[in-house]
Parts: C-alpha cells; sequence; structure tokens
C-alpha cells in the first residue's frame, strides 16, 4: 500500500487489548476493529513459534487458498439420498461433527424424529426417540461429500441437489424447506413430514426436469453477481435465490411437466428466499474440500456445528475434528422468544464463512444487519478484520462497496490464534426444545481453543514435535 | 449533527471553486465532492434572494417532497397504446420536452422510422422519413401520463404497462425492448420491427394474463427491495427485473396460456436485466407528478431529454418546460464505437433521478461503475452530494450502505442554482446516426441554465415581478 492509498481509504480505529478504548468508541457510535489481543496461551505461543520457523508455511497456504480460489462449482442435478450419499435402513446423516443421540441437543433430535417420521422407521415421535436410542447409525454429512443447514439431517429418500466442480468432485445437500416449522430447524409436526413427501414426491422431479431441459447452472457465477446484489450467502440468499429461479423457471415450463406442478414449485421457490442457502453450501464445501490435506497448511477446510460441539477441520491435520462446546449466537429473536430459547450454535452452513462467505462477507449485505442485529458500520467492520485471519482475497467473489477488493478467503488456524479473533459468522437461531423451530438469526464466533488445538496439531506434525 | 457523529462518518473532502485542489485530490485518487461554486449569475443571485424572502416556500417544497414520498404504485395491466394515452393514426409519442421532425436526432429519427414500419405507415425507411416529414404528428410522452426510456417512441398499436397510484391516478410505458439493436436506440432493421410484433402478439398477452391471475403487483415494495439488493433504478435494473419476474412467474403458468408461450415469455424477460426499467420509469411518472402546482415550490416534477434539448418542469411553474441543448454522456463505450459516436443525452429516463433513483442512488449500487465508469468511491459521493440539492430523505427508500438514509428526494431548483450541481443522472448512450443502436453508458449532468431559467420563472411567479 503505498503512501497515496493511505489517504484514498477510510481511515478505521483499531482498538487492542482491554476494551477501554473500544467502549468509548462504541458509545460514541464510532466503527472500530477490535483486535482483542492478548498474549497467546503460553503453548501456543510455542507452537505459533515454531510453525512460523517451517520453511513452506506460507507457500502451503497460498496453495490451500489457490485450490479454493480456482473450485467453480456447477449445478448438474438432483437425486435421492440413498444413490447421492449412500445411506440406507436407520442410517442417517447429521450436521458438524460426529455426534452420538445421547449427546444431541434439542434440534438436533427434532430433526432425527422428523426425518424418523417420514422414513416411516417410527410412526410417534415416542417411537422415533426409542429407535434413535437404540438402533440408529449417526454420521456427520461432512463425512459424505455433504452438509446440511441447521439439523442438517439427511435420510435415504431425501432428495439432494448435486453440484460438481470441473474436476469431477462432487458434493451434495437436501432442498430447502423454506421457513417456519421446518425439520432443519428440529420441528417435527405432521405439516413438517407432509411437506418433505411433496418435496420428494413433486418438487425434486420438477427440479430434475427443469436441469435437464437447462443443463448445468453455474453456481461461480451466481455466487460472484449475489456479492453485488446485497447477499453474503449465508443469512441472505434473495438474490441468488431469484437468480436460481430465473434459470429454473423457463426451463421447468419447455420440461413438458403438468402445469399445476411446475406452478406449485415455482410458488415454493419463490415464497423461500432461503431456497439457494442449499445451493451455496455444497459449492462451499466443493471449496472447502479442495484445500484438503496440503502438509503444513493451517487453512480451515471445514467449520461445522452439530447443536453440542463446534468442529473445524484444517488442510494440514487432514480429517481429524478439532471440537469445543459451541456457543449460543447473539442476535434477533422472533417475537414470543426469549435469549434463554436459543439453542447452541448448529449447522454445517458455516461452511460459507470457510469459504469467505456469510459473516466473512457482510460488506456485500449491509441490509443483513436487520436480520442479525448490529448496524452497517458493523457490517463493514467484520469483513475488514476477517482479512486479517485470511490467507488471500478471492479473485471472482469481490465485495464492490470495498472497491471490488476480493473476499477475505482461506482462514489460518495461526492468524486466528495471534490476532485472538475467532471468525464472525451469521447464522439462524433454533429453538433448544425439540420441536420448536426458529427463534431468530444472529452473529456467533466459534470457540478459540478448538483454534489453539489445531494450531498445536499442526506444530506437532509439522516440526515432528509431540502434540 | 453532534460532535460525535461527526467522529462516526467517513470523512470527506469538499472541493470549492478552482479546480486546483480537486486535481491533485484526483490525481491520488482520493474521493473528494467538488462544489464548483462559482458566483451565480446576477439575475440568479437576485431571484435565489427574493425566493428565499418569500413566507411558505420551505413549506411548499416540504409539501411537494411529501407528496411524492407518499406515493404508492402498483402495476396492474397492460393494454394498448391507443387506449392507454389516446393516440391514433399517424401520432407519435415521443422522450423529452416538445419536438419536430427537422430537430430530431438521429436515434429519435431512427426511433419514429421503426414505428412507423411497425405500424406500417410506410414500407421503407426512406418512405418513413417522408411521412414522418409530412404527416406525422409528435407529442411528448409526458402531456399523455406516459414516459419512455431514450427515443420513448409509443405507437399505437404498441402493449404499455398501467401503474396506478392509490388515488387511482394512471402512469404508462411501453415493454423493454432488450438489448442490442432496439427501437429505442433508433434502431429500426427488420429483427427490431419483428420483436415488436412478437411483443405485441405473444408477450403482452402473456404478461396480462400473468397479472390477471396475480393481482396488482406493489411496485414500491420492489423498489424498496431492488436498494438493498445492488440496483440504482436506471441502469442497473437486475435485482428488480429477479423480484418482477418471479412475482409473474408462477401467475402465468397458472393463467392456461400454451407452455411454448409461457417459456418464450420467461426467456424474454429474463435474457434482459433491464426489463424492470420500463415499470420503475412510470413509477417515477406517478410520483413526480404527485408534486405537481404546487405554488411556490421549487421542487423538479420531470427531467427528460429528447435528443436534442433536456428539459425540466418544476411544480410551481406548472406546465412550462424549461429547455436548453442536451449534454454528451461520459462513460464506457461499447467495442468499436468512440466519444464521436455518441448522441447528445435521450430519453425520459431521467424521472428516475428526479425522484430519487439512478444517479442519486449510486451508493446502492456500487458495481454500476463497471458500466457508466467511475468508482465504488465516485458512486458514494454521487449519493451523498445529490442530498446537497435535495428537499428531503425518502422514508422508504434507503440506502443499506449509507446506514439505511432514505434516498435524496424531491430536487429544488433553488439549491441547483446555488450549489452549482445539477443532478447527477445515469444513462444510456444511443448512436447519433440513425439505426446504430446503444453504444454505451455513462454519467450525464443537465445544463445548468435550465435551472437558472426555471429559478427566475418561480420568482417571477412568486413574487409577482416578471421573469
Amino acid at each position: 500500500m503505498s503512501i497515496a492509498d493511505l489517504l484514498s481509504t477510510e481511515p478505521t480505529v483499531v482498538t487492542v487489548g482491554t476494551p477501554l478504548l473500544a467502549d468509548a468508541l462504541a458509545a460514541q457510535g464510532v466503527a472500530y476493529e477490535p483486535v482483542e489481543w492478548a498474549p497467546p496461551p503460553p503453548g501456543a505461543e510455542a507452537d505459533l513459534a515454531a510453525l512460523a520457523a517451517v520453511p513452506g508455511r506460507a507457500a502451503a497456504d497460498r496453495t490451500a487458498f489457490e485450490r479454493m480460489a480456482a473450485v467453480h462449482p456447477h449445478l448438474v442435478g438432483v437425486t435421492v439420498a440413498s444413490e447421492a450419499v449412500g445411506i440406507g435402513r436407520h442410517q442417517l446423516l447429521h450436521a458438524g461433527p460426529p455426534l452420538t443421540w445421547d449427546r444431541a441437543s434439542g434440534p438436533m433430535r427434532g430433526g432425527i424424529i422428523a426425518a424418523l417420521l417420514y422414513e416411516g422407521w417410527a410412526d410417534t415421535p415416542e417411537e422415533a426417540e426409542h429407535v434413535a436410542a437404540t438402533s440408529l447409525e449417526l454420521s456427520p454429512c461432512h463425512h459424505h461429500h455433504a452438509v446440511g443447514p441447521m439439523a442438517g439431517i439427511v435420510s435415504p429418500s431425501m432428495p439432494m441437489w448435486v453440484l460438481e466442480d470441473r474436476d469431477g468432485r462432487k458434493a451434495h445437500c437436501t432442498l430447502n424447506e423454506g421457513l417456519g416449522k421446518v425439520l432443519r430447524y428440529g420441528a417435527y409436526e405432521p405439516s413438517v413430514i407432509e411437506r418433505l413427501r411433496w418435496m420428494e414426491a413433486e418438487l425434486a422431479p420438477a427440479l430434475t426436469a427443469a436441469l435437464a431441459q437447462s443443463g448445468p447452472i453455474d453456481v461461480r457465477a451466481i455466487i460472484a453477481n449475489m456479492l453485488a446484489m446485497g447477499d453474503e450467502g449465508h443469512n441472505r440468499n434473495r438474490a441468488a435465490t431469484s437468480m436460481l429461479f430465473r434459470a429454473l423457471a423457463p426451463a421447468m415450463v419447455r420440461s413438458g411437466l403438468p402445469s399445476d406442478q411446475v406452478a406449485d414449485a415455482l410458488t415454493f421457490i419463490d415464497s423461500n428466499d432461503h431456497f439457494f442457502l442449499n445451493v451455496g453450501m455444497p459449492a462451499g464445501k466443493l471449496i472447502g474440500d479442495a484445500a484438503e490435506g496440503i502438509e503444513g497448511s493451517g487453512v480451515v477446510t471445514a467449520m461445522a456445528r452439530n447443536g453440542t460441539d463446534f468442529g473445524i477441520r484444517v488442510s494440514g491435520t487432514g480429517d481429524r475434528w478439532f471440537t469445543a462446546p459451541a456457543n449460543v449466537p447473539d442476535g434477533l429473536l422472533l417475537a414470543g422468544f426469549t435469549p434463554e430459547d436459543a439453542n447452541p450454535d448448529i449447522g454445517d452452513s458455516a461452511i460459507t464463512e470457510t469459504v469467505g462467505l456469510g459473516g466473512f462477507a457482510m460488506a456485500t449485505a449491509p441490509a443483513i444487519v436487520q436480520l442479525v442485529g448490529g448496524d452497517t458500520a458493523y457490517a463493514m467492520a467484520a469483513t475488514r478484520l476477517m482479512y486479517e485471519i485470511t490467507v488471500g482475497e478471492h479473485p471472482t467473489y469481490t465485495v464492490p462497496a470495498l472497491g471490488f477488493r476480493g473476499l477475505p478467503t482461506g482462514i489460518d488456524v495461526t492468524r486466528v490464534v495471534r490476532t485472538g479473533e475467532p471468525p464472525i459468522i451469521n447464522t439462524g437461531m433454533a429453538g433448544k426444545v425439540a420441536g420448536t423451530g426458529q427463534v431468530g438469526a444472529g452473529l456467533v464466533r466459534p470457540p478459540m481453543e478448538i483454534f489453539v488445538e489445531a494450531t498445536a496439531a499442526l506444530a506437532a506434525l509439522t516440526t515432528g514435535t509431540p502434540s
């Protein structure tokens, strides 16, 4: 950055350490970037120093970033989960790191109950709880080339989007159910099950027919465009849903399906501005997966929550999950709910932040603050802050409001530990009692300790010292 | 503004008068707001002083603003121009203030030729020119509750959108033809005429059927939403087009029309991100008209260009047009064209700026600079500057990037004269040779003298002194 560049950019107050200055600024409504700096824990300091001395560390992170930036996902079809992710009777996928029924939170249990009723593996919620506790096999979506929002439950009969990168890698996600009482927020009343059956019988064939007619849909182009249209890709997907709708509608009409089925499918999509989320998430999965397994890289390849634990995976440490208890998001609640009603953070949707979208892209979507809280200055500051913990700026996904700067992409665990700044995540909030549904939306930051732990593991692997 | 507020907003360099400081800042890439201040022309100074002494002047402008802010347009139907605007054989409407064939520019002549061929009033361009020169009646769209983009030609057989305010007032506009060789940019080759005939025979009935099924579409809601989605409503209408598409598509499918016709109509709309412009413009017309005829108000109710002259109408001076030769826009040219190929400013689309959209809303659409030139800082500065010449901030149309501040609305001619800042207009650029079509898009500012003249006329009317 040249001296002249300093003059042309907005000055920002950076606050460090104790919150005295930050509190004063906040009281005056001044935008600031808090660097909550504290000396890293003694062990972390040694790990950071050890990693800093490793030749090729920066190159490894750069490789991870470049592989992520090169991903070009297309939406190629809709298929049934049993085929897409290879699950059968009494097998379900769920969001987040590995989990057992006994540790599952309310909304996760609610989602599991809904899936068991939908599959006919139980006739009542009580029976479903018994099956879940005794004879159900649970596995993370992330272990099956898939991701799922909120509870993220996938059962064998559910239709799933199929996304493909140009190298043939695939990722999958169920179809978005809309808002209100829905499985992913832990609701399992009859209307939830009916909707899932309609999606299987009517919506999925309509989408399949439309995609057969339209050919693959370029998801990278939709993501690049949504960022100039007020979406950050996690809690705002209105523009992307609109573009997907525009791509699908004429093709669906031409498919020859009965016009009632076409109209019902289009009305369903139009009624739900989050419909694209379940396409953006597997696009993120393809991007995160692209960075897996690079020796010495501290780039995060997945962030995911199961409603109990927050977990991350890191490029240089392979399949291992680093987990800690998930925090409760802070945000705006729907009428009738209080903060006590909110479950801890849940869902694979933090794959969007993993790849530079969502909370990292808040500057593209200042209107998001009306949903998750905060103000416009905070939205700008959030994106600016995330540059501090990421490896690069995405070449295609840019922020018009920041002079077309690329999104902060490739979270490096060592930068997170060094700055003391965990990622900023936009998220929906589920009710903590099974069956409640959505209670709000807000912001959350993962527990710092998982980044410290991942840094230690990376140092141990890379330098040969025991973790 | 309190002292604390000063700290929370981005500091801006304001340059006044001679361009020495401004040039130095521009060379360093620094955003600045040039106040091209010069003493108003001697007459204007006296008029400003006289008007400033008139009791009720501020209240009159406030009334104009409030009437504009209260307008709530709905899209209610599509009808044929002969009914909508009452024109018949050898009568055409055109964009801008009154114009005769002998003074018409190339693109205006091209558009007229296209309309004569389309109506069958001439069989060849040469014959059309003869008819136009000898037996054609031209009248401004603005005199017939209508507006038209670029050449803005309306002929009796063309389908027109019908918009209605809650008080029953109506405004009309033809349907957008798409990009490339089109009538509104002055092209008249056979493909242009064929498309117009297809729009009449196939598209308009499909839209009519969809609207009959959907009921009136709330255009105020679409405009409010587009501003959070990167559209400024003049040169960017992608989000609004998407929302209109979403509203129309399921209804069109349910209408019972043949699926080929529905699919072709949807494909046509989807292929043209400007499709909404011809809905936003008559919405603007309803808003501008709402402020007409308020004694003592200097609020501009229409800005329009016919390709030769730029004209404005002012609330307190009624139907009178204040005109001067139109400037040539400055912007980005399509491949193969040079600035010499561009016609002077043309079209009624500056009705968008008249009501706070377009160039006034550039801060909502920083990506617009990729189309019209400039940079993100300029987009922000443009909207900020327009607050200096407007009466109020729109209560519903807000700018997320500026902390949800309302759009600058209600241009006051006295503020324009006092600050020396004419409105900033985003616009398409037509080729100056008839038949060329679009050559680019850019920015333009109307000639200052029409605001000086309008101020003088307002002073004469309001204070009883001769103008």
